[in-house]
């Protein structure tokens, strides 16, 4: 079993905001991160894959078909948006690194059994910033 | 002369819209930039002091006076902000990293002359993103 | 089961040396490492936590706390100190990488359980070096 | 179990060539990382080691014996070479980072239960680039 | 005057070798660089313009339309290629980092001035390694 | 005229301690970097050398001998050591970062303008940290 990983990244803005809760209860808990104007980040997103190489290519995956699969299924849908206002799959749902981790997980899995017959999403991994980010294995 | 250089980092949505012309036209220059949801970034700043040392200290400048005095001035101002519309000091100008690389030397330079008597500004460079990034030298 | 981690960083002085040991000893084990004058090193700290998100606030762990907390506990005792003289939790034990990063989980394990109801420690990295680190996972 | 990692790093030339196929099919399938006249790259290599310290030094492994070992093994065979042609141990096989991964692995299981008593080889990582990498724990 | 910068990549094989000396003078003088078969690096490429901002933008140059020529004129002309065989702009040149900087700046400073008014190419920073680099400032 | 850069690494212990003061007087300028029993940081050499290249070889300067100079003069006498005690160019001195540039830009220039014929000293950067850095350009 061999892991194989590609690293893309996308520009977004966010906030950390519960709506079910008071403007004084949300910047209790979230601080500066419950900004109503929002802030931002260089997001980092670090996809792994594990499986055998196939022997005709001594690749578990095609690393130009993997970027092509995160760029489309994934960056386009989230650079240079607002992770609560503009992302169809955040809808709901709170934008914290750790939830937006899991949904690119949920993307990315069946994608990628699509373009290798070798191997299986293993990993996402997102850094908010190079002091935080977040690991998920899908389960 | 000796040049004496502290890093600091803060996160921030903005946009890239003159308000001076249509929805269309802003799109067509600045492109995924100019989402009117707002996009963001993690900025890293590194401020540069040149000058000689003060014999009994070796230092240009007490850096932990620097990074007192950058938070205090700029980091305070800018981080978890929108800067489009939280920034005093940005009010009425583009957001460009170049505006404002230019605004930060604006507020440090006098600053910077009031902590140390052996040295003085020498440049602001700050990064959008590890690929994209401004300095500027006060001319 | 999500991982979400926090990296922070603290300088210190140490040395490689084993009192039961002469010397010469020493120097032929460790090398220059030995040097009985001490050298030192930018140590980078990343602490992870595995859970689940609190449905609440889309946090494993606010990361904010996190980082309160190793600060308090570790950064604290160990930024700017003598790792084999001046860390009350390192007196008799080998200045290694290794045992340091040991001490710090047990440290920060009680601490995390603490501040969370959805995650507990899952691993403490250490780099000495950006090329000599160590990782442990508490068993 | 405390695991201890060493990073090193070599340049390389390398293609991604099937003999068996046609040049067409070749570029069909490895793009411009089929160039007959080859590309190359600066690889960084993580070896991690895993196991208990040794009471006496507090070391899983010497760093110094590690680095050298791989110095040695490793690096002195890849080192500004080309992969295809000038390395005895990737003859007839496919230059892609997995397979080096592996073969990498091969050299330095045995050399490491040579060099402690306390640890045994955990895991290769090879970064063909910053985006690009491969990691291999043995099976 | 504002500097700005733009940082691309590519991947390519060269060696340094001149074709007027002996294969002995060769490897006397470049060592492993000289071996025939070829070595090669990840570059990292810098392209800084200075200029006054255009008040309308904001912008000394639009760094979408300089990351699209650096790519049409530069990296297209040498990712995943032969920098001794492949390179028509390096036919007949040592392939040397200072050499290949040089010729880049060549390229990039008529286009430069064909996507903005407001500035000119200031250098060209190109890394062959983390730990080798070469800057060029026109003269 | 080609700048051509070489990056370096030490590791060392220090403290920047005035024995002109007293011991609060110390503790209250230079803070925890006062600690008596010393600190200590990874340290990142800059080296840069101006220049026009070598017809016959394309180099300013060659970097592997460039490598070994700062190798002999600089990082044997400053790695795994005391910079307070164990340097003889530091004694007597501030073991500042700045002070430390300074002597390490008077032991390079004259050894540089010995082994190329092409170039000289340009520039001497110190990382003590990725965060706090000095630059000396040798007047």
């Amino acid at each position: 079993m061999i892991y194989v990983s590609r690293k893309e990244h996308f520009n977004a803005a966010h906030k950390l905001y519960n709506p079910a809760w008071t403007k004084e209860k949300n910047e209790s808990v979230f601080g500066p991160c419950a900004n109503e104007n929002w802030h931002g980040h260089n997001y980092d997103l670090i996809v792994t894959v594990k499986g055998k190489p196939d022997p005709e290519t001594g690749f578990v995956i095609d690393l130009k078909k993997l970027s092509n699969l995160i760029q489309d299924e994934v960056i386009e849908k989230l650079d240079h948006k607002n992770l609560n206002l503009d992302v169809p799959f955040m809808k709901g749902k709170m934008a914290s690194t750790e939830i937006l981790t899991k949904e690119i997980w949920q993307i990315l899995a069946p994608g990628i059994s699509g373009i290798t017959n070798y191997g299986q999403l293993h990993s996402v991994k997102l850094y908010e910033t190079p002091r935080n980010f977040v690991e998920y294995f899908g389960e």
